[in-house]
């Protein structure tokens, strides 16, 4: 077991925890804690606490809890960006590719509801331009964008897709996936319903997928559809 | 010219103005900055500098900045419960009705691009359960609802529309509306696209509505398809 972190911090740095898993160990913390507590709003002492770890490690491996949220988003999209490429290499008829990659974007925001929330933290009008909506552009957004691009060309080159602009694909799927994670309190109040449960997560995978999918195939005289604004 | 506001507090009521039209000046004004000035984020000498009226008069007429912003919600809610109240009774087929609704939610937030980020500001998980939200829940988001519900209903009726559930019809539709308008730093990063212009507003009528009207429309064996969650 690696000693290095130990010796370069050692008052603060747990017995028997190597510098990798001591990181680990308190993003996974972070990431059920945000989960069980259903909000983004944790401390560092909670942190500690969950974490079993001094919350100074927090600013020790990632500058502050900004960088821990960062770190922790960075560790899921990557794991996102993974399964969207493996799901392109995937010898699936483009249709079926679409539907799952929906199914997965819900799944994801339905095991992790904080990815949601710290995506519209982080992302939304009120604090963006910041460095870490920069760099949630650079190791995520963009990646998945090309990645969807790629999903759309080749349902074109199949045939069954309509040409349609990668942006509005994006805005559209993603804003409909996301809305049921983002709106709790109008789920509560204006349809009673108090959580979202997996058989509504299934459900709602079926309807937007189904939206999506149906809104992209080609029919006969429908062409290229989505292109000619009326200024 | 009515006095009687004039009387009850006469050093703050600027000379020749209505009570009724100095609250609507205010509620105009307070649009007027947030578009102009591009966030929801406006102080109440900003707001009397704008009006020309005195910012106390905000207490008065409002109680405080957030019962400005409720009233002006109140007041563009209105407008939208009303137009979509006109649109069912108009003698046009569902298939119309549901693109010019959608066009309608687009055009709605492209105008005033604060009353998206109200709706955010007040109901998003980082702020709900406030007297606020409870009352943008009765004012608009249950009529808006009905209505909807009343236009599902009546495709249905007329054979055109599969059975959808209203809940993720709203949050689908909503959703994929919503997020042109609340993703600034994404398209501006990552599809460079420094604002949405009139082009990009209608053709993103026409990607959704098309979207959301293909999800809808009975097809031969479709039947009613969302419903059939696979636990």
């Amino acid at each position: 077991m690696p000693a290095s972190a130990a010796l370069r911090r050692p008052a603060k740095i747990p017995r028997a925890t190597s510098e990798q898993s001591s990181r680990d160990l308190l993003l996974a913390a972070a990431s059920e804690l945000m989960n069980h507590r259903n909000t983004i709003d944790i401390s560092l002492s909670e942190l500690a606490t969950r974490s079993k770890l001094n919350s100074a490690l927090v600013k020790y491996y990632f500058g502050n809890k900004e960088g821990l949220m960062l770190a922790l988003m960075k560790r899921d999209a990557a794991i996102a960006i993974r399964d969207l490429e493996h799901l392109l290499a995937t010898p699936l008829p483009p249709a079926i590719k679409l539907q799952r990659h929906i199914a997965g974007v819900i799944k994801t925001f339905h095991r992790s509801p904080y990815l949601n929330r710290l995506l519209h933290a982080m992302l939304d009008d009120r604090s963006s331009d910041t460095d870490s909506a920069k760099q949630i552009a650079e190791f995520f957004v963009k990646p998945y964008v090309r990645l969807q691009r790629q999903l759309l060309l080749q349902g074109e080159k199949a045939g069954v897709f309509r040409k349609v602009d990668s942006m509005y694909f994006y805005v559209s799927t993603l804003g409909a996936c996301d809305l049921l994670f983002n709106a709790r309190f109008t789920l509560r109040s204006v349809f009673r319903v108090p959580r979202i449960t997996d058989r509504i997560r299934d459900q709602y995978i079926e309807h937007v997928s189904s939206m999506v999918l149906q809104g992209l195939v080609r029919r006969s005289g429908s062409g290229s559809g989505s292109g000619s604004g009326s200024g």
